[in-house]
């Protein structure tokens, strides 16, 4: 399995959100983006692939195994990460709340997401990281991104805690999105070497 | 410079784009993710790439050295092209209207786009292509994708005629968004070697 951990930092879990400006909702647009990036090929969902977004204090998780519709559009994706922040009221505990098919809330932080580490590679996009042709391709890769802002001292710290690979994809910043299409091109051609 | 050309099949250029339905205006949402995985990186534009978005009968074009503003969300780009298409009475004869700095139109269908090959590699992407690692990063490609749709039987045969290659960039069939944000990728480090 695939998964990728985006970092919100510019929204709130009780945000009004307006889907006529998305960019305004803490940059509801990129999240929306990487949720789409990572989960959908032309005309398909890829069901191997579990993204989660921490958004202050909640994980939205989408799960490419249990969506049953998933548009490319930012507005129609945002819609189901509006209702999603909508249903954190039903998250209690370490319960998650389901607010459509493939789609949860629950409460957490990155140290949560990160300290289950069975069977997995914990992968931090960073632009001083190692190429990532270096890597032999992981087989249960978990990537760490920010949104367009850099992440928190305390991110950093969780990361040098639990990171095993930091690596990087070029040497231009892409947008998170463009990251996690790069990062699934690497894993799709087994290290660019299968077409 | 790199280019892109991105053919849309469902788009009429007389469309009435309402900004809240952007993939009920012929995949407007589709097209628009092209426009800023060309020319978008984090924080910056590529000054050195150009997308030409080829709507019935008419070229619009994106130009990054001219580009004053381009935010990364759908919707303020598809504001941008529906301005330009709408400035589409001004293009007259082989004359490019130009509707906001660094976006135009003119007349124009993908034969007109390709036909002057002077200095420039015309690489159509294509699942059965040969694998892009085995091209050596061409100085000034120009990469041809279509939208949701597959090609024309007469764009196919434009292709037969003028592409110079065909190449995959993977097993998976990505959307022409991602396929564009690959192809950048391979570009930036000079064949998936320079990190």
């Amino acid at each position: 399995m695939r998964r990728f951990v985006v970092l919100a930092h510019e929204l709130s879990a009780d945000a009004e959100i307006n889907l006529d400006d998305l960019p305004g909702a803490g940059r509801l647009d990129l999240l929306c983006r990487c949720v789409t990036s990572a989960l959908l090929l032309s005309h398909d969902i890829r069901t191997d692939v579990r993204i989660d977004l921490l958004v202050d204090g909640y994980v939205v998780r989408f799960d490419g195994s249990e969506l049953r519709r998933l548009n490319p559009d930012e507005r129609s994706t945002a819609a189901l990460i509006r209702d999603a922040l909508g249903a954190s009221g039903e998250a209690i505990g370490a319960m998650a709340a389901t607010a459509s098919p493939g789609v949860s809330i629950r409460k957490g932080d990155l140290e949560s997401v990160l300290e289950d580490r069975s069977d997995r590679t914990i992968v931090q996009l960073h632009a001083e990281g190692r190429p990532v042709v270096e890597l032999t391709p992981p087989e249960n890769p978990v990537f760490v991104l920010s949104d367009h802002r850099e992440f928190t001292d305390r991110e950093r710290e969780s990361l040098v805690e639990f990171a095993d690979e930091r690596v990087s994809l070029g040497p231009r910043a892409l947008h998170a999105d463009g990251a996690i299409t790069v990062a699934h091109n690497y894993l799709d051609t087994g290290g660019f070497d299968a077409y």
